[in-house]
This record gives C-alpha cells, sequence and structure tokens, in this order.
C-alpha cells in the first residue's frame, strides 16, 4: 500500500509542512519506503518530482521539504510497493497529458490482477496496476469528451467509473488537471478544510507544529487530504467507502457515494 | 533563442559538469533566462525538472549542480523567450507518453507562426511554437508506428520529417525516449565523444575543469551534444544545416542530411 497527499487551495500555497508529515512515513514512521513523488500544478504547466528512494531521507525530498515551492495544486504519494519493482517508472504521481492539460494521479490500493483493455491513447510506462488503472480511465474520459472538461462536467462521469476500479480492490485515489482535485476513497482517505480563523497545528509524525494564521492570508483557503489525518488540532473529516470529492478553489464542491453497481451513482449533493 | 543539452552514454553517468556550463548561460554567461529543464531518462521512468527562473541561480539548478543523479540519457534547455510568455508551461524538455515510452524534447530557434493541424493524441499545454513542433512530430510517428520504434526503424522516418518543421525557420531539436537521443541542426549544434582515453576538459563558461578519466571508467563511452560546445581541451564537432544524428549507448550510431524537400532524406552514413 501507499500514502497519499492532497493540497488544493484558492492562492498559490506551499506544501513544506504536509510534505514533512507525509515524508516520514516514507521510510521513518512509515514503511512506505520504496520510492515517491510529489507534484505542484497550477492548471498549465507543472512541476512533477518522483524519486526511487526514500521520502525521509532523499537529498531531493529534502530539497522539498525547505523550499517552499508554491502551487494551488499539490499531490504526494510515498509508495509500499504492492505491484511491479522499486523503480522511478512505478513512482506516482503519473502524469499524461490529455486535451491540452497535464493530468496526474496517485492511487493507494491494489487492483488485483485487473488489467481491462486500453488503446494506444494511454499507454502505460512502468508495470503497476495504478498507472494501468489511470490510462483506463483516460481511455474511458476519451470517448465522452472532446474538449478538456471542467469540474462540473467532469465529476459525475469520473464519480461514475469508481465503482468498475473499486470492483477489483482497495481504489484510494487523486487525480488532478491542477484545478480541480478529485479524490475517492473505498477504504481510506481524510481531509480538512482550513480558512479563517485559521488555528494551529501540529505534526503527527514530526515535532513540527505551525499556526497557520501565521502562514496564511485571512482570504486563503484550502484543503488537505491524506490517506491517514497529518495533524492534530484540526477537524479531520473520514471519507465513507465509496465517496467521491472535488475540491477546487480551496473547498469541497462536489460529492456523491459510488456504489457497488458501476452505472450507479447517487448525487449526494451538488455545489 | 535557447540553449540545448543532450549528453547520451553506456552507463549511467552524473551531468552536474556539463550543467554547471550550460546553467550559467541562463542569467550569467548568457542572456537564457526565461526558464529552464533539465531531464534524466534511462529508458522507462524518467525524472524532469523544470523552473521558470534563471538556471544560474534558481535553487532547484543549484540542487542539480551539486546532486550527482545519473542516467543513460540526460537532457537540459535554458530558455530566452521568443513566443510565449515566462511560464512554466513553456519551458523544455516538454514530455509526452507514446506507446508506453517517456518522449522528451527540447527546441531551439524559432518557427515563426507555423501551427500545422494537430490531433488529439498530443495537444500543447503552453503556447510556444517549439510544443506545438513537438505535437505534431507525434501525429506523424503515430500514423507510422502502432508499437514504440527503436532507433534503427525511427531515425529515417524522424529524420525525413525534419524539412517540414526547418523549412519555416530555425529548428535545432533534441529528441529521446531515454534509449537514443535523435538530433538536428538546422543551424548550430555541436558534439564531442568521449571514451577512453579521456581527456580533461575545462568549461567555457565557468573556471571548472575536471580529468573525466577520474570521472569514469575504462569503458564508459559518451556522447555530449550542446548549441555551443561546453568544453575546451575537447574535439567538438559542428552539425552542418541539415545533419540529423542519432546517438546511443554512448556513441554516434547513424547521421544523415536532411534536404529543403519534406520527402527527401540523402542517409550520409548508417551505423
Amino acid at each position: 500500500m501507499c500514502e497519499l497527499l492532497g493540497l488544493n487551495s484558492n492562492v498559490p500555497t506551499a506544501a513544506t509542512f504536509s510534505f514533512s508529515g507525509l515524508s516520514a512515513r516514507g521510510g521513518q514512521t512509515g514503511d512506505h519506503s520504496d520510492g515517491w513523488g510529489m507534484a505542484f500544478h497550477d492548471g498549465e504547466g507543472c512541476r512533477v518530482f518522483l524519486d526511487e528512494g526514500r521520502a525521509c531521507d532523499a537529498p531531493l525530498a529534502d530539497f522539498l521539504r525547505r523550499q517552499p515551492l508554491r502551487a494551488r495544486t499539490v499531490i504526494a504519494h510515498v509508495r509500499k510497493a504492492t505491484q511491479g519493482a522499486i523503480d522511478l517508472s512505478n513512482c506516482h504521481p503519473f502524469q499524461r497529458e490529455w486535451l491540452g492539460r497535464n493530468w496526474l494521479f496517485c492511487h493507494n490500493g491494489d487492483l488485483g490482477s485487473f488489467r481491462p483493455p486500453l488503446d494506444s491513447g494511454a499507454l502505460p510506462i512502468g508495470s503497476t496496476d495504478s498507472e494501468w488503472a489511470f490510462c483506463w480511465l483516460l481511455a474511458q474520459l476519451r470517448r465522452r469528451f472532446a474538449t478538456a472538461p471542467d469540474w462540473p462536467e467532469l465529476a459525475p462521469v469520473l464519480s461514475g467509473l469508481m465503482p468498475q476500479l473499486s470492483a477489483h480492490g482497495v481504489f484510494n485515489m487523486l487525480l488532478t488537471d491542477g484545478k480541480a482535485v478529485y479524490a475517492h476513497a473505498s477504504t481510506k482517505l481524510s481531509w480538512v478544510e482550513r480558512g479563517h480563523p485559521f488555528t494551529r497545528a501540529k505534526l503527527v509524525d514530526c515535532d513540527v507544529e505551525i499556526d497557520l494564521a501565521s502562514a496564511n492570508g485571512p482570504s486563503d483557503r484550502m484543503v488537505v487530504v491524506a490517506t491517514r489525518p497529518l495533524t492534530t488540532g484540526e477537524s479531520w473529516q473520514a471519507f465513507e467507502p465509496g465517496e467521491f470529492r472535488v475540491f477546487a478553489a480551496g473547498q469541497s464542491v462536489w460529492h456523491a457515494h459510488t456504489l457497488g453497481a458501476a452505472d450507479t451513482v447517487r448525487l449526494a449533493a451538488a455545489a
């Protein structure tokens, strides 16, 4: 298995604090030490950092904990290999251009031997079930959209595809085009909203505490989503099994509970 | 305009020395200060570092000058914007997955208003002529190949496409799938082979000199290609206008002189 981190905000925001917590789980407080990745994405260009080492002590991870790169969307992943060798090609987030946007995908879980047919629009480079699932998702979306969809169009279609994957195993995922973060949990994912008045937060995995009010402006808003809560002192909410959420401009804007049948999505709420 | 760097070797090799020379041209000894990028590619997974700052003093570039990441193929680019804003989305190398491989592309030049039709297989994310040309190349290649071609198949097809781009302006480029580096010069590109017995080399742009014999093993071979020679003390060879070369396993394995007509390629030699 692996651990996921996502951050979505209404202004470019550093993720050094959250990544300090996640990366500790990459070999120090957790055994997710088979590679890691972190991506900063503001909707067009993005920076994706990948490394097959341990996030807790890789020099590049150290650089990213110290260097406050800022973006409206950040996603990160620490890997514990279940399928595929320990290799750069199997590190998340996976990246594909689709309809003129960079799409990034991280997965926590194991889809067993599920290898549905793909087309040449997106093929795996590495050997994980995760990258295969990402390519399969893009193939399904390519059939439905001729121009890059924003979240109001994409969310119902994407959430409707989740049961086809989670029927084959654990499928907790983050997908982003840098404009919105799409999150699905089949077993484990939590999220927290931050906004004025900001509180103090202390990392679970390291002895680091910050005053979020001093790190953010009064109109800043953000959502952090992670496999397990990264901090104490904040109100993390656990996803229910089958829950699908969209985060945009630093808040939860859409959610649905995907059911067991592939074509059934019960909309729980709209923004 | 911009400057290019490519390194191809038969064993994973650090590029800190060469990148120290190139990155100086990104704002210090050259005015290519509108972003930069560097990629390490061994044929499957790859690491692509992009930054919209100046390569001469960006913290990430400093990290890469100090940290000897190794790969059989390294390509890098320092940008002087001619088309497209100074933005992460316009930094080279551009990256696309095609037929299960990561393809990376850097361009030096200006193709004017040339914007040939594209298909949805690869669309630009940023706004440069360079990324558009890369997407166009991939569209042409998709029509001809159903499985990822290695250099003996790809070289004649790719070299035959060069005149269709260079007819529209300056088109010096590097393309790689991590297995081979494809290089084309319409105006300016030089290359040097390194192998036993290794010499000493001194950077043109910085006061740094190394003994290549102590940095490499006796069976190591490599080729360095750059817009302008990076070192003194070595025998750099200039590409002729229209020259196309393939570098693999650290040596020049194929070259052709592309002529003015789109469908005419005179093979000057085969490996």
